[in-house]
């Protein structure tokens, strides 16, 4: 049963068989089709997600009106708009399924009573937040320093499977590429 | 001792005498002066930095050799180049003190050993971290949506205090706006 959740905290913390079957019973786990939405703009962000199966992108819509991709979330990554988590205010953010997923969900407040009764999770979400949160910091300066085109070679180089995994215009987005410039690289030789 | 940083750790968690003893035994008081640097780029980043009294930045050099600034740090908030800490590898960016400032330091391997010692420091630095990255979401929405002199706008009017802190050289390239125009905003009437 949702053996990459399990197998993901396991590197992290260790869990008793007690605790391990007290979470499993606190989490839902979400079955979405492609294009289906866990939220939208304006509605409160109720839950912690972790991509058991499949890829998710957040996104919002900017003041073009055009769809802006500020993450995309495949097997063994959490997703949420946390700002909405933590306040559970109104999101600023769509979190979309790029492909059918199948998604374990924390809400918000099963997250804090779980961590309660198994302090160990705390240290496994303070892992998770500090790495989302390093990466954070990583993606400001590699989007300033490098062209266009130099970010795009780099990401397929980097994460040559998950760019099969996804439609080019996403992409685009994400690099902050027009579809037709990306289109133009992608006919050049790497 | 230290009233800031004790004082902010007791929001958000208990600790009995002797867990405080030892934290601050664990941790090293750092006086530095206007201009100088925690650290400088291809350094590791051997310590998470809390600012007790003073203000740091945080910047990185971008291909047309100019400062960019991705971070202010005021007290009460951490500072560390979390990719450089975590893995100990050579950091991205500068951290640089803009007012005379008293920093509190953790090492690295000092934190990982208390928060063994202390595990509801796992509790307290999961919410910084989650603080941290939920505030680095947003940002990538607002710097998006919003046109530069409606960042500014909102800049000034969330962090009035802050903004008379800070040279306005250093916004402006926070805010990403040359120092001209910031110059011709400030004049303009709000």
């Amino acid at each position: 049963m949702y053996p990459n959740f399990v197998n993901h905290l396991k590197k992290y913390i260790s869990l008793s068989a007690e605790e391990e079957e007290l979470l499993l019973s606190g989490i839902k786990p979400v079955s979405i089709y492609k294009k289906e939405f866990l939220i939208k703009e304006g509605q409160v962000c109720k839950a912690n997600y972790f991509v058991e199966q499949g890829l998710l992108r957040m996104y919002f819509i900017n003041n073009k009106g055009i769809e802006q991709v500020t993450q995309f979330a495949l097997e063994n990554w959490w997703i949420a708009d946390y700002m909405s988590l933590t306040s559970q205010s109104n999101s600023h953010f769509y979190i979309q399924a790029v492909e059918n997923s199948t998604i374990i969900a924390i809400e918000h407040h099963k997250q804090e009573k779980l961590l309660e009764q198994i302090p160990q999770l705390e240290r496994y979400f303070r892992l998770m937040m500090q790495r989302a949160y390093a990466a954070a910091q990583m993606r400001v300066k590699f989007f300033h320093v490098h062209t266009k085109e130099e970010n795009y070679r780099y990401f397929i180089r980097l994460f040559p499977e998950f760019v099969q995994r996804i439609p080019q215009y996403m992409l685009a987005s994400y690099l902050g590429l027009t579809p037709e410039y990306l289109s133009e690289l992608r006919k050049k030789q790497p």
